[in-house]
């Protein structure tokens, strides 16, 4: 054919590939996650990825680039859609589209892509995939305590060990009772300068306190010399949040119980906090009963999660090992969380519908499991490749394949035109277990030679004579055609 | 809270929602295709959704509306972008840009969402789900020939008997070769006019040989007063055509070979059209070789495919059980299919390279399956619901829920604030198996209660006097607490 003129192979920036392993990674970890959330009793759910702007909304962190944040395009019609950013948006959607045939409360889980269309970096995606479970229609305090004991769960089974991670459990009531008892102007749950002040604590593990500090005030500069403007506090009202932060703190290594008793002495006077402690000491003693103790679920105040529409209790799942990165040591982290949100299905059902819900960013748990070793992925990688020495013959190499299969063992036929080094390398690329050789003395003697590529690797890393590997004794052996398939079951 | 103005909650036209067991069906009809593609020693590739424009092009079947079909949009920087609207384009594009570190030949399956910006309809929408397996880098007849064995095992592992399904191939150089035959002025392989006399043909099943004659002359108006332009040959060449097509629907009840020796006696003269027959005679050898007789597999020349990007083989897997529809008895019809594919890659490598690929299209598939009544599904679903009579016991049942999810059985605890009856009506909506129910007899006497929700349904079927369904003595029995557990195992 002509040779045409060629278009330069890229993706857009932010959009990742996955393949082999790193793939099959997700989809067990996302099937390890989703096996808890069936057992306690969540269905499936899968809305599509574009949905109508206004429907959807947006309720993103990052309120300072209010327009952005979302990929969103006019359709046919006019009217402008978006790609989803999030499941809840769209789940709000679902649940008010279907109210009544709903059961209810309504619990499912879902997974998949969001979109963000934000300024790509390191290790951050435009698009990524996330697991959702949440429960609408319920204000029991047991669909709460279920989130944090469901997350813990969840886990746990993707093999990260208790002592490894932590539930951090507060209330959204907590800061809103503070911040009451401020008597700052124009303050009322979810009000701008509440939200403000909320995103400033939310940054407290990445700032430390002094960086709060800077953004509860005038404002803060970070590295890149970018200016992030403040909540405009005065020093009193500063310094009462700080200390209260600070209480917090402290918390982290105290009983549920005495974090709450603690708590209700420092701020018992204000009637919203008290409703807070109220909440929490409900969700605790539910845990408490069913076994959950602080190694799994402790009570954080100063957790308060980024997003505007959370009302009542916050979690957030920490994983607390320490990983290295350019700045040294550092916990790894939060890999998810959420909260009660008892008005974002409000806003298309016209009627209050209590929800509560979490999120797991799936990458960044990809990342930990990595980091601890635990990504071993169940053996679905290819184990044989049947060599085609002699073209005329590959019915025959096919039908090997063929029964290989029969007894669940991947296996190919080689389907190129290289030579035999050229196939022993594609079998190595592929990371196959075996390669199957049947050339004129196999033929002749009614044979097979089987190849372990795996024994084949380790023993030329031991040796340093190349004449030596190459010649394999060690790695293959020849075996009566008949005995092919046993031999092969016996070593995959 | 104040009741805020509702914004209708509504999906764009063409999305879906998919949920509990229609979701849990979705899944477990790719998981038992990809498992056959894993078996074949296929690995797996996630790309992302949003690729470049001009880097994916549009290569669909439908060229009537070039600017169409696509959803794009204008990036931050400018440049468009585009939904990914097959698994196709975006694997080239993978290929192409990670060409040197893959494998070849490269054998990929992935499944995912596809979005076509086409007018919605019944049974037709803008998200759908595609699974593909391709084959990058290899000439070889034994790739095209693995496509169709492969395809066939993929169907039989979904559930669907043999029998009930063929995979029909054919060759685009057929067609060529006969094009060429009838020295039309401009054609040549991938020409204007012999894409729109492929076009034509590829609705024979849809339209029948009148309705392919006036696409392949004048052109046609559909019932809807719609006018379709014909590719405008003259009548010889038209009868000509007609005459080969009359002559393949005869071929489809031969054996592959009977069909390959009377199209060689047809039509023999031509090189184009004997290179066709030399592929599919070796393709044929392979597959006979393998075992795979006509009833999995036939020969079939009237089969091309819409896509203009075909080279060589084409493959098109039919469902051949008649289903009622609007119109009668139908037969079922295509469910997927694919070819070879030589100069897709070439467009952004600057070189060629030999693909070959096929791709099934889920939801006409899950629609088949629920005909057969082969769409069981394994229990994923809700087991177990524990009622919550007695809030302040809401602990011990939670134990309960908890202590059977250890055992793998899916449990949950009423979440919700209704009373007796709306629990159990719940349950029901759940369509969970058992209900337990622990009130102030079972407390005193240490019991609890289990109540069959099957077998309550059953019995309702039966009875005709409702009160006596309500008591329900044969549905739910009592049993001492600590035989809870090992007497719901047996149950579920």
């Amino acid at each position: 054919m002509e040779k045409k003129k060629k278009i330069k192979p890229q993706r857009p920036r932010g959009f990742e590939d996955l393949s082999g392993n790193s793939l099959n990674e997700l989809i067990q970890l996302r099937d390890s996650i989703q096996k808890v959330y069936g057992l306690y009793g969540f269905e499936p759910l899968e809305t599509g990825i574009i949905e109508y702007s206004d429907v959807i909304g947006s309720f993103l962190p990052d309120q300072d680039r209010p327009n952005e944040g979302v990929f969103s395009f006019e359709d046919d019609d006019k009217r402008w859609v978006s790609l989803r950013y999030d499941l809840t948006s769209g789940l709000a959607r679902y649940v008010a589209e279907n109210f009544d045939s709903l059961p209810k409360p309504y619990r499912r889980y879902q997974s998949g892509w969001v979109f963000r269309n934000e300024k790509p970096g390191p290790g951050r995606y435009r698009q990524f995939y996330q697991i959702d479970a949440d429960t609408i229609g319920s204000d029991n305090a047991l669909s709460d305590a279920e989130m944090c004991m469901m997350f813990s769960d969840a886990i746990q089974n993707t093999g990260i060990e208790v002592g490894n991670f932590v539930i951090r459990l507060s209330n959204r009531k907590i800061l809103d009772g503070i911040i009451d008892n401020l008597n700052i102007n124009g303050n009322s749950s979810g009000s701008e300068i509440n939200l403000s002040i909320m995103r400033s604590i939310d940054k407290l593990d990445r700032l430390g306190l002094s960086g709060v500090e800077q953004l509860l005030g005038e404002g803060r500069k970070d590295e890149s010399g970018d200016y992030t403007k403040g909540a405009g506090l005065e020093k009193s009202s500063i310094s009462q949040i700080l200390s209260f932060l600070e209480s917090g703190i402290e918390s982290k290594s105290q009983s549920r119980d005495t974090c709450l008793k603690n708590l209700s002495n420092q701020f018992g006077s204000n009637i919203i906090f008290n409703k807070a402690i109220e909440e929490l000491s409900e969700i605790s003693n539910i845990i408490d009963a069913a076994g959950y103790d602080e190694k799994k679920i402790i009570i954080d105040p100063s957790v308060v999660r980024g997003l505007g529409y959370y009302t009542g209790p916050v979690y957030e799942a920490d994983l607390t090992f320490n990983m290295e990165t350019d700045q040294g040591l550092e916990k790894f982290g939060s890999i998810g969380g959420g909260g009660r949100y008892d008005d974002l299905v409000a806003r298309l059902k016209g009627a209050r519908v209590p929800s509560t819900g979490i999120s797991v960013g799936i990458s960044r748990l990809r990342s930990a499991l990595k980091f601890l070793n635990k990504s071993s992925i169940n053996n679905e990688s290819l184990s044989v490749v049947v060599l085609v020495m002699d073209k005329d013959k590959r019915s025959d190499y096919y039908k090997i394949a063929s029964s290989l299969r029969n007894e669940g063992i991947s296996s190919e036929c080689y389907t190129g035109d290289g030579g035999m080094k050229a196939q022993l390398k594609y079998a190595d690329k592929r990371n196959a277990r075996l390669a199957i050789i049947i050339g004129e003395d196999e033929i002749a003697s009614n044979s097979v030679t089987i190849k372990d590529l795996f024994v084949g690797k380790e023993f030329s890393d031991k040796i340093s004579d190349n004449k030596e590997w190459r010649s394999g004794k060690d790695s293959q052996k020849n075996v009566p055609i008949n005995d092919l398939v046993e031999t092969i079951k016996s070593i995959v």
